[in-house]
């Protein structure tokens, strides 16, 4: 959809620091994380609302969501992968995931601007994870 | 398990507020809601960690989330309804649904002891959206 930023880093207008993709996903370094290691998938297709998003897709994004969470688990070492989506911020569909070791750590209001060499090396840390 | 405040829940050991429930699955008002009609949705069966739900229980609970989100919906007039897992305060799986209008509204620091006749009319006003 136009003017969606979440649309243009999907076509590489604006550049994100990628973690994975499929034909129907892309996860990638939010580049103000609430604590280190959180990412975002979303869907490819413009959608602006988790619960109005149709089958397989709905499925698909929570599926990936729990394979991308194991690697982000152990390349954190976090006690858990928290899931947060607010839906409000920006309109396309983004799953926050988010290493969590105490009660509050999925507050928004912990957001802020990461060092972007930090997050490319969180991103390498994470694929290879992945790969493994 | 023995001492898990849900699993006391689910036997009926300590009172809440339901809203619907399934085989599979227990939907209640939070008693410390963040936004008006914070609603979770639990799995019956003791599971620590999201990402370790095996399937079909793992789908299932965003199934019956989407399910839920839409009498939450229009029973609340909100916007969206946002989702949130933090999995650390109870150590038994639930997802938060919060009616949200703004950024921050699934900020757990808004969460405030709520009115116990509150709670029940909500319940029954999603009910009902539910039924039709």
């Amino acid at each position: 959809m136009k003017n969606c930023i979440f649309c243009k880093i999907i076509k590489g207008e604006i550049p994100s620091i990628k973690v994975w993709e499929d034909a129907e996903t892309y996860a990638f370094m939010d580049i103000n994380p609430t604590r280190p290691g959180h990412m975002l998938i979303i869907p490819k297709k413009h959608v602006d609302y988790i619960f109005e998003t149709e089958e397989p897709l709905f499925t698909k994004l929570f599926v990936n969501a729990k394979k991308l969470s194991k690697a982000l688990k152990s390349s954190t070492g976090a006690l858990k992968i928290g899931l947060a989506i607010e839906g409000i911020a920006v309109r396309h569909v983004h799953l926050h995931l988010i290493p969590v070791n105490n009660v509050n750590d999925l507050d928004p209001c912990k957001s802020k601007k990461g060092n972007i060499e930090e997050l490319k090396q969180m991103a390498e840390k994470i694929r290879k994870e992945l790969k493994d």
